[in-house]
């Protein structure tokens, strides 16, 4: 049986077979936010399971309330099993006028560094990091005949919208998805030449708020002056939100909030992580977060009240002498530490309560709220996939805490009762979620390589 | 030659024909302010100068570099000649799912306390209003053979968005437009049985400010916490720009507002108007406006700043965890007495400027503004006038001011030197620029028998 030489051998030399493979899953438009695409989704589900049959796995596609969900899984009785968690779902490509060619026909790019990329909506988020799992998959499939661990492949479409039906569907199939450790591939790296190891998440939880005034929309030079504008209500509340020091101004938002240890920060401090370097990039210089916290700290251990969307009134081309009836904004709050979404919400709704005029009304909808999670500093598993990510890119991996929230590694906790192990090979320049999203061609590279070495390590 | 009382009778005999040129008029979805419907503009001004040619008139359709104007006349050597001005273009119909009946399928309705309706968009402002004239002119020609003054008509299709064309068409064609007076028919009635005399009307400036923040959409899990919101920053600019009386905060805003005369403010006063009894109709019942204004100040003699719309990020289904790069307010100001529209521009530009941080940009477009108009109470044609509406019902005409603005009016006395009589039969609860607007068949009934008695009168 062939070693672990052939198999990243047989990696480097089916790179451009693995690429073909990607392109055809990036072309599918599965933005599953929008039910407009709910086709797109079951066709991108459906090719996720074709390929995981493809490669011994038995693989079925589940339908639920919203999109699939496929599970695949290899039972050949291997000492050990490791859940692979990742989603086949993308964000929406608005705004579309943005990009530079269509999102869905990706393309071969390079960064201004010379980097060669991958362009598409989901190059990187997730399907590309999805696919560096699968074709290591297929390298070992390829070279050794046998995986060594049994791998059960877990792939959502609704990550992109919250994932509603997940929890539900981790509940009524927990026997089947037990594991003796979760991988998640949806994070990134240290740096283009640095792996990393996410070990901290925040948690999210999503808001909309409608103002209602009026019983129809107004004309505002008749009722201007005297009729309310729930768009100014809105505004108002929105901009009280914050005060002037960038902190959140909900009653109480705060309090589960834990400040990370003393040698985290030291080491935070180190990285000299300024807001010129960190918002340099995207064409900002000055942080809008508290200001007595690192720029780090902003975005990864401390708590975010954010609106996502807004909108009332006329938005059309043109003007329109109108008094809207009601305005709305999406909200979503990141979470860290102890706070508890319950918690939040009740917050938020008696922040707002009192700037309501009693002659209007405000609508409140509530997504499913996911706690903060922390990775085990000690987990073995974890020692383990670090030594094999520095065997590959030469440098020890750093363990890093991620600003992003990633729910389903809460669940696999509390529903499944396994850890998770958060490795992934985006980079901060990957644009994911805006136009133009891209991922490295090395990350897909050595990021397929590095699983081969990941599951070896882990057996 | 027939009389008043036998083209009063033709104007009751022909109110059927009447309604029904009416109802072709209201079918054309003439909706200026979106470039989609620029072809029912045009077939709305080529039906109106069809109408006016079968009356006798000279009518030409102008194009300009929007909608085009049309302008008809009669030219007998009569005494005096009026100029009538009205619009044929309408308030988009957004939101379309509000209206009980399709906005351009005009049809009979009644209102709760059993007055007959005319339901569609435009049925009162304009359309509705601009046919009562033209019908009197019907019944006169109809009866009399020719009209007592010589008529001038001008209706433009940009009166909804600005009238961005029509300045400078009367610059051009002052000559051809100069009259002895002119007439406005896009006002209301005191209530449904007492005509009115709109003697003043506010001015306005349309603005748009969009603040610029990233050079991107960012995921607001990488970079929530640091990287600056763009639709907070607008939020707290709009939720700033009122205090907690209700008062614009703009540098300056208030200072060339004049106190209305003591005999208006007692006549106000005298009114007994409430913010239940004015809000009430509409589903509201607490004033916005100035705590230590009467209502009908806050909605007739005081300045207004309000957002008609407003949007930013992500705005469709589901959620998008998005910090958007962009957000843009609609804005328009109310003004009134002697507040120049330039002077608001600058203090709204320095109230601004000190609200958005560094790296950030607020990009302003303005419209071209126009000042509060007063009719001299002391007009000989408005003391004609009002006694034909005296005659016609029964009861004296109120003069009053009307939150709204009608620019043409003010640009009728700069350029062409000649005073306004506004007088139209419009009603509180028509829903003009909202869904399912109507028209009373009273106020069209008797609004046409009052042109007759009207046209009369000046002559």
């Amino acid at each position: 049986m062939a070693g672990l030489t052939e198999t990243l051998q047989q990696v480097d030399t089916g790179l451009d077979a693995s690429l073909e493979r990607l392109f055809a899953f990036l072309a599918i438009p599965s933005i599953s936010t929008d039910p407009a695409y709910a086709d797109a989704c079951k066709a991108a589900a459906a090719l996720a399971a074709e390929t995981l049959t493809g490669l011994g796995f038995t693989a079925t596609v589940h339908p639920t309330a919203g999109h699939p969900v496929v599970v695949a899984r290899t039972d050949t009785g291997a000492a050990r099993r490791v859940l692979f968690y990742g989603h086949y779902d993308v964000q929406p490509v608005d705004p579309l006028e943005l990009w530079e060619t269509p999102p869905f026909a990706p393309r071969f790019g390079a960064t201004p560094d010379g980097r060669r990329t991958i362009v598409a909506r989901g190059a990187c988020d997730d399907k590309g990091q999805v696919f560096t799992f699968l074709e290591a998959l297929r390298a070992i499939k390829a070279t050794q005949g046998a995986l060594p661990v049994d791998v059960t492949v877990l792939l959502e479409g609704e990550e992109e919208c919250g994932s509603p039906n997940l929890p539900g569907f981790l509940a009524a199939h927990a026997e089947d998805l037990k594991a003796d450790v979760a991988l998640v591939c949806d994070t990134g790296m240290w740096d283009p030449k640095t792996p990393s190891i996410t070990t901290s998440l925040r948690g999210i939880l999503h808001a909309e708020l409608t103002i209602e005034a009026a019983d129809r929309d107004l004309h505002s030079g008749l009722f201007g002056g005297a009729a309310r504008n729930p768009i100014h209500v809105l505004s108002r509340i929105i901009g009280e939100a914050h005060d002037e020091n960038g902190r959140v101004t909900l009653p109480g938002f705060y309090d589960d909030v834990v400040e990370p240890p003393a040698e985290v920060r030291a080491r935070w401090e180190g990285l000299g992580l300024t807001a010129e370097t960190f918002l340099g990039p995207v064409g900002l210089s000055i942080s809008a977060g508290e200001g007595d916290r690192l720029v780090i700290e902003q975005v990864q251990s401390r708590p975010t009240f954010e609106v996502n969307g807004m909108f009332g009134g006329y938005t059309g081309a043109g003007t329109k002498t109108v008094i809207a009836s009601r305005a709305t904004a999406k909200i979503s709050f990141r979470l860290v530490a102890d706070q508890d979404p319950e918690k939040i919400r009740l917050s938020f709704e008696a922040f707002v309560a009192p700037r309501v005029p009693a002659d209007c009304k405000a609508v409140f909808s509530w997504g499913e709220g996911a706690r903060a999670f922390l990775v085990p500093a000690d987990s073995p598993d974890l020692t383990r996939a670090a030594a094999a990510l520095e065997a590959e890119w030469g440098v020890a991996p750093v363990t890093i805490g991620s600003g992003g929230s990633i729910p389903v590694v809460g669940q696999f906790k509390t529903r499944l009762g396994v850890d998770t192990l958060l490795i992934g090979f985006g980079l901060d320049d990957d644009r994911v979620h805006s136009p133009n999203e891209k991922y490295d061609l090395t990350s897909f590279h050595k990021g397929t390589r590095s699983w081969v070495r990941i599951l070896e390590a882990l057996a």
